[in-house]
């Protein structure tokens, strides 16, 4: 299949997209964006699993159910979390005015938040720059919005995909944040996904839980889960290509469009991790059971330990294989095997000395591969990660999250 | 009680002490320590769960088990872990010399090593330093051996205590090392607690376990579990005073010495946690049970966002608001309340905002007790653990564990 990137100024068949300021970030730039279909989309989203949720993620849950959604309005610099009642309200408040704004049901319509937990949003700033937003939305401003819910990204996060079914174009745009407070269970963050496909809500929900497992929950970046991460993919069915299986042809074009989009998204937040030099792939082989190898890839790839040996590009195996021992994956130590970008550092649990001198140079590269063969079983299972730097640690300890 | 702390160059009744230089270490100074009994003495000991076991760990659990044990020889600068069978058989070999030299069984010998893992042990260098460092044991040397065993550590940790026990007094020293890599379960890298109490040796293990979950398994540096970690407290008898069960005074009386003692080197060791600059205490109450509270404080002293919020002195109660959300413990977040050294700035789940400026100093300082109730139940658990620095990051970059 001959995926085309496109340039996602060139929208989203059936979309509409804005960014405003309402001044809710102390930083300068936008922090208010809007997307809206100009009719009802089947809707299919994925939430953080963390006990302590946004009142965001508690309403759009809810709203979600449903399998039709209309428009989600997004504010960075306040995540409206741990805000109890009257977070719950402001939410909902907003929702209202941008449905009345649009002309739509209030239920259709998603709120997402981003940044600073336990602080009220600034409620009248982000109501009285609705109107504006609403009156500005048109097809080409999808990268404003990718920009409008950036907090300590680098660089906005978006993708725009377009593959032939039977002849007709189906789009997919992908619009992304997040840098820190990264680590599975669930998205990272936000992202959310708009295609002119007219996938059922079935096959799209179904096919929104089989890709996350694969893509957004296997990053991380420090092993922080957010209150907030929302995943929601809306469909507007402006295409007419219709997707009612899985199993046809364009179920599987679809299907494999979704997971790329989803992919290259999850790869770019972790390529923005916070302080990030080095994007590294862990991949663990041989495992008794899938969960078992994604229990030692998260292991090495949260050890604070493997992660500053990879900033300071040091030949550390030893950490990993500790990392590894405590991550609970049944294995033997005198059987594992270890390569760096293809080349073998460990052979059952033992340093190869001669190794060394051809992995060094691979350590100073910018994207590095850590395969990792347990030799108990054929399960296996990959996440990608990055290191911890310096300044890592400096943007943390002076942002307020 | 009042237990008293003395010089440590006084000794415990029944113990020699020496360190000496073998140049395992690139730095320098001493590497090498020997603490010997003048007779076999009662031991108890407890390892690394880690899954991934280095040779010393392999064979002191094997000779632990007997209960008896005369002297341990320990090395830094090489943890001989993951060197295969020639790991196990070089520390048989270096317990052999050790012995002989002491004129005692070469299975009263107890071996630790910590360092950088997977290269093999500089066998001769070692062999060759054994009768010198037999030859200048004295009683007044366990300060020395302290330092020989720090690796990163930058400062030496060793505490003695005395008690008396119907008019006779009970001598404790205990020396530990261990910076980074330090996370329960299990004693941190390397502790010997020395004594000239009479215990059985089931009232030993008793109270090593029991004591070892309050103390070294409740404490948190960088949530990595070092392959190498080692608690063993050897009992010499020579003060006479026996310790037949754990309900007579003297039997109350050592065990309140001994986790003194734990607890003391427990605590030097998050003090000198790598590059750390605060010491922080997080007390969970209120929990359903005792596991879940340890969970919940586990997850808060592991989060890097919270870490190095510390490290800012940023009051950001949000990040440990996410760090429950994700710890596994049951609870409501619109009942938590949360509280910096006393003053409360989160009520039922919501920020205190009158609350922010009377707990900015107290962000200030070296120490700083996080208390969290969770209102769910009457179980608790108190982990201590350090701030997340750029120093962490920069020690951890460059130095070959």
């Amino acid at each position: 299949m001959a995926m085309k990137p496109y340039n996602p100024q060139k929208g989203v068949p059936g979309f509409l997209f804005s960014a405003g300021l309402a001044k809710i970030k102390k930083a300068r730039g936008t922090d208010l964006g809007l997307i809206a279909a100009t009719r009802p989309c089947v809707v299919a989203g994925v939430f953080t699993k963390n006990r302590v949720q946004a009142a965001p993620v508690i309403l759009c849950k809810k709203r979600v159910r449903s399998g039709t959604a209309q428009a989600i309005i997004v504010n960075s610099g306040n995540a409206n979390a741990c805000t109890g009642a009257r977070g719950i309200q402001d939410a909902a408040t907003i929702c209202g005015r941008v449905a009345q704004e649009l002309g739509i049901s209030e239920r259709l319509v998603l709120p997402a938040s981003t940044g600073v937990i336990g602080i009220p949003l600034p409620l009248e700033k982000i109501l009285g720059a609705v109107p504006d937003l609403v009156q500005r939305a048109s097809p080409a401003r999808a990268p404003e919005v990718a920009r409008a819910i950036m907090t300590t990204d680098t660089f906005p996060k978006i993708v725009a995909l377009r593959e032939l079914v039977a002849g007709n174009p189906i789009h997919m745009c992908g619009i992304a944040k997040g840098a820190g407070m990264i680590m599975p269970n669930m998205a990272t963050m936000l992202a959310f996904i708009l295609t002119d496909a007219a996938p059922t809500v079935s096959v799209l929900r179904h096919l929104v839980r089989q890709h996350v497992a694969s893509t957004f929950n296997s990053i991380s970046v420090d092993g922080d889960m957010s209150t907030n991460d929302t995943l929601m993919v809306l469909a507007s069915g402006a295409s007419s290509v219709r997707i009612a299986h899985l199993s046809t042809p364009a179920g599987k074009v679809f299907s494999h469009l979704l997971h790329e989009v989803m992919q290259q998204l999850a790869r770019m937040i972790v390529q923005d991790g916070e302080g990030a030099t080095k994007l590294i792939t862990i991949q663990v082989t041989g495992a008794r059971s899938n969960a078992e190898a994604k229990k030692a890839a998260l292991a090495v790839a949260n050890s604070c330990l493997v992660k500053t040996a990879f900033f300071g590009e040091d030949f550390n195996w030893g950490r990993i294989m500790a990392a590894l021992g405590r991550s609970g994956a049944r294995f033997d130590m005198e059987r594992v095997d270890i390569f760096f970008n293809g080349i073998q550092a460990v052979r059952d649990g033992q340093g190869i000395e001669a190794a060394a001198p051809r992995i060094l140079p691979m350590l100073a590269k910018k994207e590095i591969m850590l395969s990792i063969d347990l030799k108990q079983g054929k399960q296996q299972s990959q996440v990608l990660t990055c290191d911890l730097s310096t300044d890592y640690v400096r943007i943390n300890a002076s942002y307020t999250t």
